[in-house]
């Protein structure tokens, strides 16, 4: 049914952060369930609720209650897995995105509701990279707390999106470190280096193409929630999403370039592993088969029967011819170039 | 000629639901035609005909004049492997798209009219994906009941689509089972397995592009069937076959990437086969020809015919010089790095 | 000099067939120039001359006459291997097309000029794919002789459009073919059967995507000569165009993914067969050299020259060393896993 | 600095013709400077003032002065290996598109400049495609001479086109020399000749794409200087350059194509000798071991040395031995399908 | 925090140049600090600021201060790596760009602040390719400083464009030199050459393109600070880049085709040197099989036993039949077409 709520099993205590703050006062509490909280609507107080993962239905239903949240909307925050996406519904915006913990490898989803005066911000569990945001807000630091809502929702997004870069940039140096391998000539596990880079760069790419392009349509159109003040900062967040999807291209490029490269370093090794037993075979293969002539059993005592055998010196004429055998097919090779390194 | 109707051979038993409700009032039948059922119209009654697969024209005549369906889209709907798509005529809307049945891997034809106060789906065989629909009609759960018809066009669609995913994760399932095989140097059918999920990948992308395109097309543009109302109800749709597609791209990437991966896998391995062999023939075949040059039967008594063999210890001097060989071989193709894996 | 005719020599027989009608009347008649035929203009009668390969311009120049047609639009109708396209001109649309006769393999041009009550089609040679809009014609069926002349030419368009999906089924059919042959191990000629029918997916392609593209313009922009009703009929016309470019691009992914699957199946069998020799040669070799061994002449008289010879029992340990090697290395590759078949 | 006139050596000659005419008087004249010839502005009289080459900057600064050239333009029609373009200025418009010589295989830079009443060509060496508009402009042929200097310009252009079809054609004939070669399993340095024809298809796609781009941006926006009537030629102009797109698109294509088949081609040849070597050696190898076993010199009078030499009919008992082993190889390898062609 | 200013250790002395100009009157200064340098306002004088290289945050606050430069600009302008673009705030412009300094293959960031009277410009170290501008301002040559700001800025883009041509010609150079190297059948260090220049060509790409879009958007949207004169003059600029991106695809495209062709290359040497082993292999197995059998020791008094080898003239038999054998091999190998090269 769309716009239901299922809750997948999440972690069982499903704390929730609540920042309440005008220009002048800063003010912060936990608790485990939205109704311990008193949320009085104040002019000039902008309200932010963060939810660590949600345990049960009812504080959803609760904050739906509260702040007239759109079913789908709801439905997409609690369904893990979404496409990072904006959307406009009459009196709140939903955006939802992936988002890097600072140490941690592996990204969760969360979902941002922007209302007239409050943040909600649901994530699947405890540990965020927004502790810079609570920083500023807490200290007071630039025009954070001066300004509405529409700037806090902007600086939990930039925030997620400075996240991405430190990610991004150790898949680059991971990148380097492959090249440098295979420049080396050694080629531990070069394949298997650049297939998991491969599918990280897809992933990141997921996550943030869908978000710049999200971010791109909710630019030009200025809508009431993002005041036209919020608009050149929007453009910075979506300029960010733009250097990384071009940073990904690059880097994805890049594994391609060295897989080819790779695969021809190989190709070259065993080419020349190739040549070295072609050469070696080639010329010991005629020689073999003379000395094989000679290891005949023939009777000699009848007639036209390898007279050779019995020649004096036969032996040092066989090698004689050996030796020429030998250096007309080294002569040859030489002159064909086989012995030159194909790279 | 356009917009004739040529039936293909269908199953014979051409079975009608008829389920018609307002918001208090349910009402379901079935009947092999539709002169049984009478259809009066009622000033907010809704009624959806199903009918499973169509064995004679006669129904769609009678569909045709009681409902005032165009000639162009009855011809779609009764041709199989159409293109899915939304076309609006002057006082209906025809869907079409590809449906999969809950418990089958095929996928059948659904086409869709609809009207100001009724919807007609026309399915190829009995059994679908839709009895979630008809349970939320059975039972009035949500608004479905109290919604006009073009709510229910939606939640047919909506159901459709949902129906998508299982068949895609279970690609995704088959796309990880392949990735782990190659891990695991296993390489049992991996070719044959990656070009069957290609196909797939592309029979359903095949399916759902046209569905994405033809809701986004549908969407910004108000329809007088398509209330404003269910417009954010169609972005969930839109929503869907953009993560559908989404998922479908990245798949066909991996599978892409997957077949690198097992190539130079697979290369490796005949990589490795040949370089044992080259080096077990680059070191045996220098001193078969040592054997042989002493297996050669000159005749020992006449002058300069291998004296080595009347040496004594030459058995032993000759080992010598073969194990000098056999270890400046094996020195020189440790040094060239020709023992260390290449992969 | 744009705008001139020169005719490209061709069947020396050009014979014109002149259908004019209304919605009461049906009249055929068939001449050598176009001099013969009285042609007066009417209202509510519509004339279509279709012209059977062109000899002489002076049939042309007549008709250019007559109908006010453009220079460069009789240019383009003259001159072979044009790019479909759509070109509306002051009074009168060009359109250009490639057709595919009924019981032909090869296509040829069609050009077809509608004007306010006429429709002129000029094709290269005489056959073609028109035969069911004749019929449709002279018997009146459906509405066809009571709809003004852009019906007329509709109902052309749509002939030629319908004629190719038999074209692009046969080529689906060889893929389908290709694919088992693929499968079942064998390999006859694919990759020239592969070669042709990307060849010949290109050309289809190229004759139906300019054409899909022209509708595409044509449509939203209803032209005087296109009336509102005959747009749904191109809006039919065009869905075909793109559900056939949705096949050629289909079947060319298709090509592509058999090439690859079908070099991979062949590489396999190649490494199967390289593997095989591999092992051979690998155990075969260290004990040839052994036989070689104690096939070489030493004077076992001397001290110290191959005292194996004249042991009791020598060559039964001869055997046992030598089995045992060949033993190791079976062992060896068989640890490595060479014997399991890679694919 | 942008806009100042740095000519690159030229031939020492740079002749300037000088065509004017009206719908009925046509005046043809040469010099070497363009002093030399009165150039009085008539009403109706067109001037086409070609520069076979620029020797020195005084010619140019006489025509910038004399027809208000912008310094740009200028610059770009002196400066070789600039991208076709078309630029509107104020009062004339700048064209720069590459010509081939009729007969001459390579390219030249043409700049086109068009104004009231006037056009004038630069061109890099004497020697072009432009003959057969002389020679209208000369006989009077046409519309030409009546019609505005659009129209000239526009003839120009055409006639460069034009010139691109040989051009095309010689590529597209040396393709289906590439192709015949391949089928014919000849191999002549097809992997040479794909790649020269790769070089010179992109070559000339880098000189027709950007002039496609150009005449598009050019048709719908009616320029005070491009008449609506010239419009419907420039539109074909333009459809004669998608149509070379086209070609160069398909040729491009099929060069791809080709290079694929003839690597599988190549393969398959190698393949099959490959195939052959192992075959004989897979045979040979084990019976070679044999006779290398009998050829062992133990000592028979020893016990249980070699018993099998003496024993009557060892021979041929050993012959039988190799016998069944070489028919059971074969065997083997046959029902392995290994004497099969792959291809 | 967004709009902060981290400055990334950069060289000690930041000197700063200022140039300030009015048509008639030049003056250029240097100092450490802007605070020495008096900076009134002056109808019709322009202000350049450049700055090479910024040690402390100071000069840059003082900077924004007195020009009134948007914090994110800032900001930009401070961290490298940026992605070239243009931004437009309400009473400056904001340019990033790359820059090759004209005797260094090394690139570093450009910033450059176009407001009403002033251009600010930051570069990462001193050095650059602004000379030609600089001179043109001191000598008064052309417009330039008859004109306002916003042609100041375009002659520094257009000067920094402008150094890009050395080094993308560089680059082409280089890629004629692999290609002769190929065709010279040479192929030192091909692979790793083509990898480098690829990634050369993909880094200019990215400091190219974007700016190629940032001039696209730039341009038909006239500012108050682009006047509509220096629109043509951007519109060079903006041909310039696609100039260079064109060129960088072609070279690109080169790359990919010289790889082929390269490999294609390697692959033909390595094939042809396998066909001459298997060759040799090929025709030198049988014989040596045949020289084993006589090689064996079978006891000849027994019946039946290598009764050859007593024969009169067996020895030259068995010449006979070793040659007899060779010459059908070397016949079947060369019906099979197998000694002709494959290419």
């Amino acid at each position: 049914m769309p716009g239901s709520l299922e809750v997948i099993a999440r972690p069982a205590t499903s704390a929730i952060d609540v920042i309440r703050y005008t220009e002048d006062d800063f003010n912060q509490s936990q608790a485990n369930s939205l109704a311990e909280l008193p949320l009085t609507r104040e002019a000039g107080r902008v309200t932010w609720i963060n939810i660590n993962g949600v345990s049960d239905t009812s504080v959803l239903l609760h904050l739906q209650k509260r702040f007239g949240l759109h079913d789908l909307a709801l439905e997409d925050a609690v369904t893990s897995h979404q496409r990072p996406k904006v959307e406009v519904y009459d009196d709140h915006v939903f955006i939802v995105l992936r988002m890097f913990s600072e140490n941690s490898v592996h990204s969760e989803q969360l979902s941002i509701f922007l209302g007239p005066q409050f943040v909600i911000t649901l994530q699947e569990s405890p540990g965020d990279c927004l502790d810079p945001v609570r920083q500023r807000l807490k200290k007071g630091w630039g025009k954070i707390r001066a300004a509405p809502a529409d700037y806090l929702a902007y600086a939990i997004v930039d925030a997620v999106i400075d996240a991405y870069f430190p990610v991004v940039d150790a898949l680059g140096d991971e990148i380097e470190a492959v090249e440098e391998t295979i420049l080396a000539d050694g080629s531990k596990n070069v394949a298997q280096r650049l297939h998991h880079l491969r599918g990280d760069l897809s992933e990141l790419r997921r996550a943030i193409r869908p978000l710049r392009d999200a971010l791109n349509h909710l630019m030009p159109d200025p809508h009431e929630l993002f005041h036209e003040r919020t608009q050149l900062y929007l453009r910075d967040c979506y300029d960010h999403t733009v250097q990384l999807i071009d940073l990904l291209d690059t880097y994805r490029e890049m594994c391609t370039d060295l897989r080819d490269f790779h695969l021809s370093a190989v190709n070259q090794r065993m080419n020349e592993v190739m040549k070295f037993l072609t050469i070696i075979a080639t010329i010991f293969i005629p020689l073999s088969f003379i000395t094989g002539v000679y290891g005949m059993n023939f009777n000699t005592s009848q007639p036209g029967n390898m007279p050779e055998l019995n020649l004096p010196f036969g032996y040092a004429i066989v090698w004689a011819v050996m030796l020429s055998v030998a250096l007309g097919l080294i002569g040859f090779i030489w002159r064909k170039g086989w012995l030159q390194p194909t790279e």
